[in-house]
């Protein structure tokens, strides 16, 4: 339907229009009857619907309908699926339309800087490339069925503990290249309908009132057109928010900030044109759902069955020596209470009321040998020596033991982060205990964000299920049991212990500012580059078959750095069952020109391969798979050089890789000035004929020693010493002044720049 | 001798005044004959003379002087001997005396931020009370013959890589604790006569034109009374150090800055009397120089064997499995090129011309069966197979090998960085070749910072000498024979690979910065805080002999942070020959406030102890051991609560701890703002009654779900929810706008600051 909307908003009143810049309540937008501006409303997500029934509080305490819990992002992520991210989207769109909600809040594409962020399991992975992906899918989908989304947490909000007030401070490079990059996929690809702004300040300025981050990254570097809304909560100043690109406020404040708004504009610190602009881009978002609106068909039963699918080919197989899959003829002792009562979700705004929960117990049952213990509690962290000694009974007498283990809702959760690394050490206690009398034991993990796993070597299995949704008893089961092949990957790095991450020593901040001094190197980003062990790394995942690379092919070997390179590789399943494959792609920098990663991942594939069967995988490689963000140039840079193109089946299991070379189509600027050194005057090929002449007077005023052993680290010394020389010391040592010095400045600044 | 030194100076032309702020040549200051100002020298230093005896090039390539050279700092500072460190200096001041050298340049102080610095072996420590201790005992032997140091390179110079004109970034916190910490104590307790500022800038500012660093923290925080001389070349506006606090420029600029000054006292843009008060403080310390010249004899010989002494009682032994001392009836290979020519002394301006040179073959050839391979050519690092078949043959026809393996000129000095932490290829290859045939294989170590050692497991022993001076060989000899009993310990951390180091993904930086990312957490600090495996610790070191401890005892178990607190241990020699221990006190802040090494030294004590003998040490700690640095107070501060005092024989042996509980005499400054956060109002009993109020009706908003496992977890989420919220959106929930706000914050802080 065509309206003008411009037309509706000369039709408003002031208090009309500033009352379209904040909730009615906690849920709706307001509604101007009058004009006929509709009344929608928007719900919490993003892995299911949490639409509250009255008077909402936010906090997930009143009752929400009954709705499907899918798995949380810390699984799906591990999917490496977009497609599987796509249908995940549609039906979650699907079910916004038959339940009349405008926008469904999410995804959520914070990077997991610490595994002990509360929040983690709501966000996808600790590398911007997945995270983006993944998230562009998602929105795909939902926003196919005429459905909103609004990515969020915009942006570097990688914690709970002080969200409200804290500080994040990143430097612009890691902000571009790490924390802003998961957004900036899926805003310029998928273009969601809105954008949530985070809580916390950046460097300083609330993430809420920041124009360089609501308007000149989002909307002028990367042409959104959508709103943007505030996370509940998350203004503090409303008129200086209106003015730097925060259009909705959520919830109501009860009219206070509509107050400030109209007192701005009548006082004229508040240009009304800005009001008016913020006015449209929301009457936009809100037409466009109302113009999509259809009537449609939730079945509860399809989803609850594709949200086992989603979680089956989520789940990561860790470790497998030889246990999996189970055999279905033996005893097999299920231990812990998650196999009865799993934790599928996490705490929070994206609470799910399921309306149904498959557990393992059961899903198990109908065609196997299995005897139950619960093994431990979750209400307090405490061996109950009762059920220990049952669980342990059980694992004795059975011929495998699987214990499903993981993180009780205590430990993880928004609004607060996670005290440490750990099980619950009842778990732990129980797990070690188990492994003293059975020697085939599995794990199975449910939980949000890693667990540090002192019994990882002793136990023969471990499959990490995070948090599954409201089907993960039956993925798990069907994974266990060999009627699915585990397919999933890790999103992000486990570590051995909590202090090996690199946040550790800057987590969570004092409270005022939390400083992101690990720059770039997040997760496997560090973890590489500091050439460390870790429990498991990013990209790793069993199958229960195997797959073998050949034929790697680039389609150039020396390219523009505006050109693209496809990539072409050969998968072959070896092994005897059909199984999906995750071929990675990363690119190392090999230029040798900065302080870069050892490798990031740029693309994948997830492709499905029958026994003996092979395919051809392509990929793409473009500018931005190669570029570092150059804060001088205000833009993406690829530096001359070679690269190396890497085809892995996790980030530490390269198995082959090729070298393509890179040249820049960018000169960077140069500009000399007294205290520019030698050496990068000598290295610059423009400058070089210049200095000359000096240089030849100063290497002549160096004598030379008799001593011939000597000699060899004078010269060393020499061209050190040489190099690292400022123009205003060369240029004193042969009797410049200042005056001088300045002319001779000129000129090579003339050379530099021709 | 009394003399008027103003009276002078008003005697003086501004061109003489100018003159005497910048040296005459390389090594010497101006003098003025008309009024009898007198020309001094300076020489490097620190561990002995290096007097030029002609037009010198501050490269070390002319010949200087014969001298004495004592071993470096890297191994001075593993004696962590106080008396020690007096004794070479009073012997380096007496030669100064000899030399007619006013002023010898060091000690260096800087802080082993990373193991590739190429000048770290002039540096003592990774650990800034323990450099400071060195420093300060150093300068008070040189001192006390009327002679006067240059505390070097002031300040945060920890590389060679762009030294001239980089910039380190640095916190004032990590400055403060780590940085300056080094010069602080030397400083305000030795008193040098002159401190060295260093090339580089701090956060953005040369050190040579930094008021900040000359006059507010060195003068009027310090109480430093003598002259701040420039580095060799460090001086980028003259005027501008003037002004800060720079008052001689090393060396001479061929009037070229003179000639900056006269011009700026001749146009108004220097007051004049600025240049004076540098002038005074140039002259003072060239008249105390002159008032305490005397005869005296310079016995190199002696000079020598107090070098070797030196030496024996710093060489640290890292490793021994039963293999050292050495029978000196058995048939020993001394393998290496440094068993005779021994690597002794680093490159640059510490180069010493040696009057002689021992080494470990002809020092043991007197009384041992030794046989000698040279095994590996420092030229360049390329395996010689005939030097190797050689080596290899004369260790397995030999009971024990011992290695003098070791860092050639090379591949560290001053000037520029080391590339790598590893020994040459050629050398690690050598070991690892003997220890294929030898069992009995030691190595002896010749370097000035650590290096990898992947054979470390493979040997039985190892023996670190740094740059043990020029008696290194006979020193060597003594310990391994057992006719000296090691007793030297580690002054930095010796990691299993240069990645593990802290400064790692920092360090040298894009050219123009080098960010000091890790902030306090160097060396052990950052170790320990990471949990990290390291290769040998901080004050790690073994003894032929064995140590027990016993009866700790602090004087007080609570204490004003005022107060002094003294600590009384016993520690008995249990083995059956002498030794000395050095008993290592460190304090661990167990305050839980803030991010704080797990362990910090903060005093130590060498003892020597004959078999059986038992002694007490007696240390103390004063406010400043507790301490950390708050920058909103500008001033230390200690955190009350409780802390540990560990006595460690290394920072990872800790044998005995005690608890002593601080309180502090400061209270903190409260600000409250309307993003002041409720938990803080909350937990701070002068603001809690104030908000109670207001607490109770949030509260009440919260309702509360049936299920009774989730009531736990909404109260948590509750209680998290409410401790992060800021009292703008506390007020706002209940109603309150700004203006209401704002006569509550100013009730809140009147409550606060009562």
């Amino acid at each position: 339907m065509s309206r003008n909307i411009k037309e509706i908003i000369q039709k408003m009143t002031l208090e009309e229009k500033a009352g379209m810049c904040s909730g009615k309540d906690f849920w709706h937008l307001k509604y101007v009857e009058r004009l006929g501006i509709p009344s929608v409303m928007v719900s919490d997500g993003p892995h299911g619907l949490r639409k509250q029934d009255e008077q909402a509080d936010h906090l997930g305490i009143n009752e929400s309908i009954q709705a499907v819990c899918f798995p949380s992002a810390c699984a799906t992520a591990c999917s490496f699926d977009r497609d599987l991210l796509k249908e995940l989207g549609t039906a979650i769109g699907n079910e916004c339309q038959a339940e009349d909600l405008s926008t469904i809040l999410g995804p959520a594409v914070n990077i997991k800087r610490s595994p002990l962020c509360g929040r983690n399991f709501e966000y996808f992975s600790e590398d911007p490339y997945l995270a983006g992906q993944m998230a562009k899918s998602h929105i795909e989908g939902v926003q196919s069925q005429g459905v909103g989304t609004s990515i969020k947490h915009f942006a570097a909000n990688n914690q709970e503990y002080r969200r409200m007030t804290g500080s994040s401070e990143v430097d612009e490079q890691t902000l571009r290249e790490i924390y802003l990059a998961a957004f900036e996929t899926p805003i310029k690809e998928a273009h969601p309908k809105t954008v949530m702004c985070s809580y916390n300040k950046i460097n300083g300025i609330y993430s809420s009132e920041n124009p360089w981050l609501l308007t000149e990254v989002l909307r002028e570097e990367w042409g959104f057109e959508g709103y943007v809304m505030s996370d509940w909560g998350a203004v503090d100043r409303r008129v200086e928010g209106l003015k730097a690109g925060l259009e909705l406020e959520m919830p109501s404040t009860n009219g206070i900030n509509d107050k400030e708004i109209i007192k701005a504009v009548e006082n004229g610190t508040l240009d009304e044109a800005v009001l008016d602009q913020a006015v449209e881009r929301v009457l936009n978002v809100i037409y466009d759902y109302v113009d999509h609106r259809k009537e449609t068909v939730w079945d509860k039963e399809k989803d609850h069955n594709l949200a086992a699918k989603i979680e089956e080919e989520s789940a990561v197989l860790l470790k497998n020596e030889g246990i999996l899959p189970l055999n279905r003829n033996g005893k097999t002792a299920f231990i812990g209470l998650f196999a009865k009562k799993p934790r599928y979700q996490g705490g929070g705004s994206s609470h799910i009321n399921a309306f149904k929960v498959s557990d393992a117990v059961s899903a198990a049952s109908d065609f196997a040998d299995i005897v139950y213990a619960q093994g431990y509690m979750t209400v307090e962290d405490k061996v109950d020596e009762v059920l220990l000694r049952e669980a342990v009974e059980a694992a004795e007498q059975a011929e495998t033991a699987v214990i499903f283990a993981g993180l009780p809702d205590s430990f993880e959760s928004e609004g607060y982060d996670r005290q440490h690394m750990r099980l619950p050490d009842c778990q732990n206690h129980l797990i070690q205990e188990i492994c003293q009398v059975q020697p085939n034991t599995v794990v199975v993990l449910h939980n949000g964000s890693p667990v540090e796993m002192p019994w990882a070597d002793e136990v023969k299995g471990i499959l990490e299920m995070y948090l599954g949704g409201q089907a993960v008893g039956e993925a798990a089961v069907k994974l266990l049991y060999g009627d699915a092949n585990p397919c999933g990957r890790l999103a992000e790095t486990v570590p051995y212990q909590l202090s090996d991450n690199p946040s550790y020593l800057n987590f969570p901040g004092d409270g005022e500012k939390v400083e992101y001094k690990e720059g770039i190197f997040v997760g496997y980003r560090y973890y590489d580059k500091k050439n460390m062990e870790v429990r498991y790394p990013f990209g790793h995942g069993l199958s229960y078959t195997s797959f073998e690379y050949s034929d790697l092919k680039l389609s150039k070997e020396c390219m523009k750095d505006t050109d693209c390179l496809t990539i072409s590789v050969k998968v072959k399943n070896t092994g005897n069952r059909a199984g999906k494959e995750v071929v990675q792609l990363y690119v190392s920098n090999q230029t040798g020109t900065s302080n870069r990663p050892i490798r990031e991942l740029k693309n994948f594939e997830k492709i499905y391969l029958n026994p003996g069967e092979e395919k051809t995988v392509i990929m793409e490689l473009n500018k931005r798979s190669f570029a570092e963000y150059n804060v001088d140039l205000h833009d993406w840079y690829v530096p001359s050089g070679k690269y190396e193109v890497q085809i892995g089946h996790s980030s530490r299991d390269i198995r082959l890789s090729a070298v393509v070379e890179l040249i820049s189509t960018v000169a960077l600027p140069v500009k000399v000035h007294r205290n520019t050194v030698a050496g990068d005057l000598i290295r610059n090929p423009k400058t070089a004929p210049v200095i000359s002449g000096l240089v030849k007077r100063m290497r002549s005023r160096f004598g030379k020693t008799e001593e011939s052993e000597d000699e060899a680290l004078s010269d060393e010394m020499e061209m050190h010493v040489l190099d690292g020389m400022p123009l205003r010391e060369l240029t004193k040592m042969t009797g410049m002044d200042d005056g001088q010095l300045g002319e001779f400045i000129q000129v090579l600044n003339h050379a530099a720049n021709q």
